[in-house]
């Protein structure tokens, strides 16, 4: 379908493959070459006249230095599993729950006085008094407690493999030294850092871009010690492995107050980024924000100072980067890197304030995929992979621009799958494409504007923590990977924004979640203000989209605080002999397409009778909406996501925006899409099917009746020129 | 099957239909003839030598004295639907969402005080400047109030159809008076009824049993002005129908603090029975429960003056008698009867401190039932009906004795049904040879005593509120009926029986039901005292088995707090990055009969791995051990009445009470259950399926095989005599 063009395009070097690098490099309009973890690049590739990208992991591949300054490697806090007492003497073996090889005890003296230990049973500190760490035997060992009580130690450990790397070694049975990661919270680290760098820089003087992997800080990754539950705790978005003794230590003198381990660990729950964050998380976060800002900064200074671009990858040790937070353009990046499955994460990378965004495809190119499924090996199917991939990204693709795109691993192993080379071929002028496109002017969208809520706002755009299939069961997940190629201008907004007068902006508020979760903004909805100007917003004409748990928090008369602009509410346990209201449904709007599929939830009662059922399923509401002043409360249950869900998503929108007539640029199929630029009068329609698809067209130039390929994309010019 | 005999059995006798009555009477073997409420008995009955019941209703049947004293009508306090402000102003219809046939406005003075509006949004009382009832208009109108708020009015308004009356009057299409009720708080009410027991006591020298249907104060049932929404409110426990303007002046110089509008309405959830009760509604309780027994001790030894006895109904006006309270026997009652459908209900009967233990069986004699559903009309079965609510009730009478049954309604509606007069007549008479086999001892019980743990302890004895099937989505009602035919003790203990040690007389206590419930036991698990009793009490011995949400709270590290009994525990959120442990489902046991069927949570969560897993399904665990100390943990994500599940339940039992072994007197087919009375070496067998089953009991005199019919009941001696 798409004609050849070149460029925009990185493809992953490997030495020892020169011929296909270059082969391939040609192939795929290839600009740039880089290597990944694991591979190299031979002059040969270097001196082949294309941009080259090295990828540097500023944290680790430093073990000579770091085996000389083993007090300062990373650190973080962590919580044995809670144990009864049944005398009272208690003795904890701390790494009984740990993986031995991620991680060893820090007993320092800076450290040892930020442990804790704490009787579960009442939560409350136990006394230094009553408790003894043994250094030989690792326990440590409780004294004069109460018996039938349980108690947690919570202690500081020094992370001796880097997350990453262990990663990549396990999944590949790496036969090889583990990385261990330095901590440039210590001085004499940054001192080594920006030797390491400058020279660096020196000896790589063929680099045109300097690819960071990536900061400092992983996202939180703890192992277990056993094969029955080796990930105890995975959270892309949180900052519980940037704490050590010297950094709280400057905290506390930054901010008046210290913070401890039970600030981290919480019970062993975590500071997971799926609950809304407390002020002193926010004040920690903002602490390591502002020093990976002014000491990154030195770094790229660096590599700025030796003509070279300074682009970060957007994964991995990400943490106190925070993209979408205002400061993030002081650091001075040239671009950005976003490893991406879906096409949110395609959004999430063109959202960013940036010179150059850079996806990274996947499958990435090793042996197996994230989940320990079978890709470039037997039983895989890269190609079927990258279709899924490419389908997703696609849309979003359509609706922002994205200037680059690559892919990572080993090259070597895509030799055994031509018809993966054929297909990266494909996307790779698609690509291209698809980029000019956005050259002239934005593509067309619907009048109505909406906003997503919850409780990490703008910072956390598009997702509060991680790739899709580490956060599927969210609802707003979904919603958001629906909305990331819709037509619709979507923004992400916090309680504060709401509280600053920012709803005059929108025309929709989604807000979708559990109860108590940062996805439904959980406590945040104590603040009765944010209530009110919700309430006043829907009255003179807003819609409120509130799914699963929408507004819920404890305390009040209904668990949804939006209940009265919903016209429904869960019940709690309290309402349980309370009567149901009997009900029609009836989808009077033809909201609901052939095929959409909402799960439901028992507890929904309708309150007051007035809200209208559009969909049931089994006798349970599955959409409903109730009429509130000029606007709407429009409630669903649950969303998944899904073609059709999608479109039912779309028609509640526009339904919400009083645009439902309007069908101008709209597919009649739901299975395809389109996207129209008004300034080139150019028409995409694509088939987000594996099917042929006929699909018409409504423009202000007549309509469009097209057929659609399986996966296709078709361009178009329209009305002449 | 059984041998033909009489007595112990009550029947309906209706005026009109003598012949019937008295044929019916000595078919059925009956002792005793009663009438109903809308039926009368004729002289002819009356004296043909039979005990005569009359029902009487102390608190209806007065619409004279009613009418001429409508302030001393029945109260109750109501709730409007909370309604958003969209300015300064709101008006408020206060009848809008309420039944106009149940209720009237009560605005006299003393009721007027504790009108209160309450500001939902904020949970603010609104001054009682800033508003005004208008009593033409029936409006309560609000000024000067806060824009976009909502607003609730709870006001005192008079009951003026008493509701029993109400429903049978609506379900039967009846066109007569409507009655009213009055209320006994009040002195002049007193002295009415007073007058008229000892006038209607004189004129019915004919009554032997005098039976209160029932004393004073109904269960809370507040009916809605839609069709669409008629029961607003039904809870068989609750107190929300004793409260007058009186009776809440009466407790406030009586306990020295004030109840207000929201203690009973309670923002619209209104206090009912399944959550648990704060010290003010206990003490409202005791407050009414006094005043209860007080005052029907005056009409009962009036009774008891004429040499009558006096009998009680323990359903419809019952609430302020608790019969499981230490203070029941100060009624002085002779006789207690409930109306039962199920097992449970025959054991709440039998375990009551009286002489004279009745059940009233059903289908009662109606058109339909009450489910609304046909029985002895057109599409009613009500043979089919009576056999399935007999073999739930035999498997109970098995265990404790009942004195006597008998049947309610209509007696002329059993004429078409030839079946249904057989089938009574079948179980007449096997009843009376069921409950003369406890003259001579009790039936045989495993060792294991069994302690149910919920908020109300032995106050609510086996229910904590109404017949099964409004109770039905509480797991604790599906193990309830399950042990009611069980061979083991049960007793029912609340938190305060935990602290004064009672747990040394049972080997296994069962928490099942709902975070926050009444049924799990709510914020009585924030008593950490409770926790180290339990958790001691385990550890030298004793089984927790927790089902659904048992020892839910939060606050703590585990949402459980029997967590580190049970080895698991519920994620509410917090841990959705967290790892989960892996783990093989075995059955090493043998505890999950064939057909046993229990539905998964999906947020269940193995704590550290160490319990082990007996069942599961769809990859959730459905039933899982932990050892602790001597000790077990047991749970179950829920438990839902079948005959397989309430086999699975008695093999856990057992289990806990490490007597699996002992298999002596149980049926190796579990559609089949025996009773064995060791003094009389009588052994019964009873198959509680459609299908004809074949079982062996082991007993010690060897080994009996038996074939049953459906449904069939076998009484054998064995072992010589």
């Amino acid at each position: 379908m798409s004609k050849k063009t070149t460029g925009a395009f990185t493809l992953p070097g490997e030495s020892g493959y020169e011929a296909l690098t270059l082969e391939l490099a040609e192939r795929w309009g290839a600009d740039v070459i880089r290597d990944s973890d694991g591979t190299k690049l031979s002059d040969e590739i270097i001196n082949a006249g294309y941009g080259i990208y090295s990828t540097i992991c500023i944290v680790r591949d430093h073990n000579e230095w770091a085996s000389q300054n083993l007090d300062k490697l990373q650190q973080c806090f962590l919580i044995t599993n809670p144990k009864v007492a049944v005398q009272d003497y208690l003795s904890v073996y701390l790494m009984e729950d740990f993986f031995a090889e991620q991680f060893r005890v820090n007993d320092s003296k800076e450290a040892f006085k930020y442990w804790q230990i704490v009787d579960r049973t009442t939560g409350e500190e136990v006394p230094r008094e009553q408790w003894n760490y043994d250094r030989e035997s690792g326990n440590v060992v409780l004294t004069g407690i109460v018996p039938w009580h349980k108690y947690t130690v919570s202690f500081m450990a020094y992370r001796i493999w880097e997350e990453i790397s262990m990663y990549n070694h396990t999944t590949n049975n790496w036969d090889k030294e583990h990385l261990m990661q330095i901590d440039p919270m210590y001085l004499e680290t940054q001192e080594y850092m920006l030797d390491w760098m400058e020279n660096w820089c020196a000896q790589h003087k063929e680099t045109t871009v300097v690819r960071f992997t990536s900061l400092f800080y992983n996202f939180a990754w703890i192992w277990g010690s056993s094969e029955r539950n080796r990930h105890l705790f995975s959270d892309w978005g949180s900052y519980d492995f940037t704490v050590s003794a010297k950094a709280l230590d400057l905290f506390a003198k930054k901010y008046g107050y210290s913070l401890t381990a039970e600030d981290f660990v919480n019970g062993g729950k975590y500071r997971v980024s799926h609950i809304p964050a407390e002020q002193r998380k926010l004040d920690w976060m903002a602490f390591i924000n502002d020093f990976v800002i002014v000491f990154s900064k030195q770094l790229i200074d660096i590599v700025h100072k030796h003509g070279k671009l300074a682009y970060v990858f957007y994964d991995d040790s990400w943490v106190g980067m925070e993209p979408y937070n205002d400061r993030f353009q002081e650091f001075g990046f040239d671009g950005m890197i976003k490893c991406v499955f879906s096409g949110y994460e395609a959004r999430m990378c063109s959202g960013i304030k940036v010179d150059t965004h850079e996806i990274r495809l996947h499958p990435y190119l090793f042996p197996v995929g994230l989940g320990g499924l079978p890709t470039f090996m037997e039983g895989g199917d890269p190609t079927l992979d990258a279709k899924k991939y490419w389908i997703n990204i696609r849309r979003a693709l359509l609706r922002e621009p994205i200037d680059r795109i690559g892919l990572g691993g080993y090259l070597h192993l895509v030799e055994p799958y031509p018809d993966f080379c054929d297909y990266i071929e494909k996307i790779a002028n698609e690509f291209r494409e698809i980029k000019e496109l956005h050259q002239q002017g934005k593509p067309y969208q619907i009048k109505t504007k909406v906003a997503i809520l919850h409780s990490w706002g703008k910072l956390r755009s598009w997702t509060l923590s991680g790739h899709f299939h580490e956060t599927y069961m969210h609802d707003l997940i979904h919603i958001n990977e629906a909305l990331s190629g819709l037509p619709v201008e979507v923004a992400f907004i916090d309680f504060e924004d709401i509280r600053q007068g920012k709803l005059q902006d929108y025309h929709v508020v989604i807000n979708a979640g559990s109860a108590g979760s940062a996805w439904s903004g959980g406590t945040h909805w104590n603040d009765s203000k944010c209530v009110d100007i919700l309430t006043k917003w829907v009255y003179e004409g807003g819609t409120f989209i509130g799914v699963n748990q929408p507004s819920a928090v404890e305390g009040y008369d209904s668990f949804f605080r939006m209940a009265h602009i919903l016209g429904l509410d869960e019940d709690t346990g309290a309402r349980v002999v309370h009567g149901r209201w009997t009900y029609e449904a009836r989808d009077e709007h033809g909201l609901v397409p052939e095929g959409a599929s909402i799960t439901a939830k028992k507890s929904i009662y309708l309150t007051d009778g007035s809200a209208a059922v559009a969909h049931e399923t089994d006798g349970k509401i599955t959409l409903s909406t109730h009429a509130f002043g000029k606007g709407k409360g429009i409630y669903l249950p649950s969303f998944e996501f899904s073609l059709e869900n999608t479109r039912l998503l779309l028609n509640l929108i526009r339904y919400a925006g009083n645009e439902l007539h309007e069908t101008k640029y709209m597919t009649d199929n739901l299975y395809t899409e389109c996207a129209y630029y008004p300034e080139s009068k150019i028409l995409v329609a694509i088939n987000n099917s594996d099917q042929l698809q006929s699909t018409t067209i409504n423009t202000e130039y007549g309509q469009q009746t097209l057929k659609l390929a399986p996966y296709d994309t078709m361009i178009m010019t329209i009305g002449g020129s």
